[in-house]
């Protein structure tokens, strides 16, 4: 295995003092093991032609008449009374073949620039959440304090490669303005990928603005690359709404990336088997794929991947179930079988960083790494099903996800590692500690966690027999003491505040959507 | 996915109430998707020539003068002076051609017989731990009640397929005797597969004996087909020592299964790097496996992997880890390219059955997972690196171990399972709730699991707060209150019970081995 790299210590303002960790350096990585593909092409084939059935015979709601007025325009049957519309399978053939299967995500910072697809895997923040906690202050409603905070966390781990939303939502921040803050807040702690949320125009046009400025680009620059991001859902079964329509359609037409998610629930808003829930995804994200391809032949877009199940007792969904990996890994098939970037999640249903938020969250973690994903939302602070971001969590992700990413760096298979001299050389009876082989590799051999406690029981209970998510406490305080926001240049830092004051006098975005 | 089974209750004799749980039934999994292979074939087959000149040109110590004899007698270089045994490869390669890569283990209940190899998965409880806990009692010195229990749980479990040793060291029972209580009562409290240890002649010996009445065998019978198993680890690196490979013998001269597993710490006692650890594994296994071949022509043995690595700068045991990962599906390719079955672990070296605890040992199943490992030590209940056995933990690992079952069974793909009609039937706006698809599928769609809570957080909240580990402290005193031990006929209970009168009135076993 090869050496962790430099362990860049970020001391900035505590230079006198030992940094909180010692983290991996930002890099882009890429999956090395072949994935797992849960089903055959016959079967795979399947998926597919049930998806385009779909789209040709029931056809999906479109509750916005400019992208039924474009779908009609390229030969889709629209019926504007019912908002349905049926799809033509060479229609969608199309699509897909249009859409790119790599492009780049650049922000305002090129060096935190992102590679979708080529077998790359990337890491954001939790996003949309409700509700925040950690164990000083326990559960509470979103706020900006903590918004900002769990940015500065964002920005912090190298292992966190973009901004997938509001990490939690700042409800003390009137809704009219709030994602003009929000966006501020978002390129002036961090100078990583940004994501804007689709719910009315003036939002996401706002949001588009404020990443062009951030970044010094004309309107013609901006559009000639990737920048930014936003995410829509369709309200399964069948229907895509107005805003996250035109959102996407807004996004598209100045060049920037859509990731279309369909929340397709099996055994509630989809149906209670994987290859149906699957299917239904897959018709759902194909007919928002058709639409955009239609608004920008090539526009940018990302298979995203949400399907699982619910407790059929209760209702209540679940993550990281058997079912959740299966319809994960054949969401990457069907992604590949398309050429194009996929989304996940790392996602659980936990209500406490507990060994239950761990294994859901691993076993998420772990069909994301066998399916080979590309762009993996909530990948740290995730709890509640989405309904909270966990400061603790967060943490403790984190450190799951430097073990992922190390764990697809190559193994070291140089003649050296094999060790056979090192292994005469020390012979029976002995110990590799001395060894000259064992010393020349000691910094690096393995990798170093920065959260797991290694010691034996007794020295860990004398000094204080603390749980992971305790560590994880003390560590993010740790962080939040030294962390500081990325340099931004003030000529640009006041345009942004100039275009805010701008728009808020103007009443920012209308609240009743 | 498939259904569940019938969910058997083991109502017994509180028939009255609702059990315990709800767990699956007993079955012999098979890995179903490809097993991840981090290295190639030229590099695997660097890893088998490794071993191979290990052997020729360094040597294995074998501190048992009748081993070097028997190994003298194939053709070995032997130093009785050094104890050192230098091993041609033709003799290897003959020894690994002769051992079975399939055959069963059957105990006294011949429905509860298993099957090593042909891809099959079996999972242990923890075994050989000093120490046991609960969240009741604390962390103690193993005992008797303690280890009747963890039996108990190794018996209700249908997820739990052999006994891997004694779960916990009962110290409280004199160490001439202990063999034969705890024999006895792993015989009696349950009716899976008995490890015995190679601790000195006597206790290995005893033990067969009174698996052999247990299962009412005459001694042909016996030997005609593996009824039980040792494992023998070797002092890495290189010395396999005098009552393990006594014991090792003496199990396959009467047609026993030997376990040979290597404890190469990468960084200590073997190599800092996964190549080199592993290809010590390697060479002390082979050592091993051609004495025993040697002893018996065909005699199974399993190929026994425990690499993992230390904390360089501790020297601490650490498992989980992205080097553990590796060396076991490393260890995987190479028990298949010998044709072998494999034997791992799921490890942790977390204190507490924490988020800690839960990720190192998921990431050490799905190791075992995804590198196709037939015969699964300390599957459930192992915490501190193998110095405790946690009640708690071998709750929440028998769930993990359940959906790990659950995800190995394939895949509903019927027509039905595509479920066109059901999305046409439902169509846009609505949930599948109540769809007849549904309906006819809601008992057996998903994963149940015993030990998750999915509840929101306010009706978590309310109902206590409970981590999962709090939770699995419960559910486990639900099972021991209601667990019985499994039938045993009085006649062969009687016989048991005069042989261990026998050999304590005989002293029973030596204790300064």
């Amino acid at each position: 295995m090869p050496a962790m790299r430099s362990n860049s210590r970020r001391r900035q303002n505590r230079s006198d003092s030992r940094p909180a960790i010692v983290q991996m350096d930002w890099t882009l990585g890429q999956w090395i093991d072949r994935p797992t593909e849960p089903v055959d092409e016959d079967t795979l084939e399947k998926v597919h032609q049930n998806a385009l059935r779909i789209l040709e015979e029931i056809g999906i709601l479109f509750l916005n008449s400019e992208a039924r007025d474009i779908l009609r325009g390229i030969g889709c049957e629209v019926d504007d009374v019912t908002e349905n519309v049926r799809f033509d399978r060479a229609l969608v053939l199309d699509a897909i073949a249009k859409a790119p299967g790599r492009f780049t995500i650049t922000p305002r910072n090129e060096d935190r620039q992102i590679i979708l697809g080529d077998g790359h895997f990337l890491f954001s923040c939790v996003a949309s959440t409700p509700n925040v906690s950690d164990l000083d202050g326990g559960r509470r409603v979103g706020n900006r304090p903590d918004y900002q905070n769990l940015l500065r966390l964002t920005q912090y781990f190298n292992c966190l490669h973009f901004n997938a939303g509001y990490p939690v939502e700042p409800v003390d921040i009137h809704a009219s303005i709030r994602h003009l803050d929000c966006i501020y807040d978002m390129l002036t702690l961090t100078d990583k990928v940004v994501h804007a949320y689709a719910l009315g125009s003036e939002r996401i046009e706002d949001a588009m603005d404020m990443v062009r400025i951030a970044a010094g680009l004309t309107e013609d620059e901006f559009q000639a690359s990737p920048r930014m991001f936003t995410n829509i859902n369709s309200t399964s079964p069948l229907k895509h709404d107005w805003p996250m329509l035109d959102g996407a359609m807004r996004a598209a037409r100045r060049g920037q990336v859509v990731v279309v998610s369909p929340f397709t629930l099996s055994g509630a808003m989809a149906p209670a088997t994987v290859m149906g829930a699957v299917s239904q995804q897959n018709a759902e994200f194909l007919a928002a794929l058709v639409l955009l391809q239609a608004v920008r032949e090539g526009a940018p877009v990302v298979y995203g991947a949400f399907t699982s199940n619910v407790d059929m007792k209760s209702g209540a969904p679940a993550f990281g179930t058997p079912e959740y990996v299966r319809a994960m890994q054949i969401s990457g098939q069907l992604a590949r079988r398309y050429d194009l970037p996929w989304r996940g999640s790392n996602a659980n249903a936990a209500n406490y960083p507990d060994g239950q938020a761990v294994w859901e969250s691993v076993q998420s973690i772990n069909a994301i790494a066998s399916g080979h994903c590309n762009f993996v939302y909530h990948a740290a602070g995730w709890l509640e099903g989405g309904l909270c971001a966990s400061f603790e969590k967060l943490i403790m992700d984190c450190e799951m996800l430097q073990q992922i990413t190390y764990l697809n760096q190559p193994l070291d298979i140089s003649d050296d590692a094999f060790a056979f001299e090192a292994i005469r050389e020390v012979g029976p009876g002995s110990h590799f500690f001395g060894a000259e082989h064992t010393r020349r590799r000691f910094k690096d051999a393995f990798y170093a966690p920065f959260l797991s406690d290694w010691r034996n029981f007794e020295t860990w209970e004398e000094s204080g027999a603390m749980r992971i998510e305790e560590r994880a406490n003390t560590v993010m305080k740790s962080i939040l003491a030294e962390c500081t926001p990325p340099p931004i240049d003030q000529a640009t830092d006041d345009e942004l505040k100039d275009f805010m004051d701008r728009r808020k006098a103007e009443g920012g975005a209308p609240t009743d959507f």
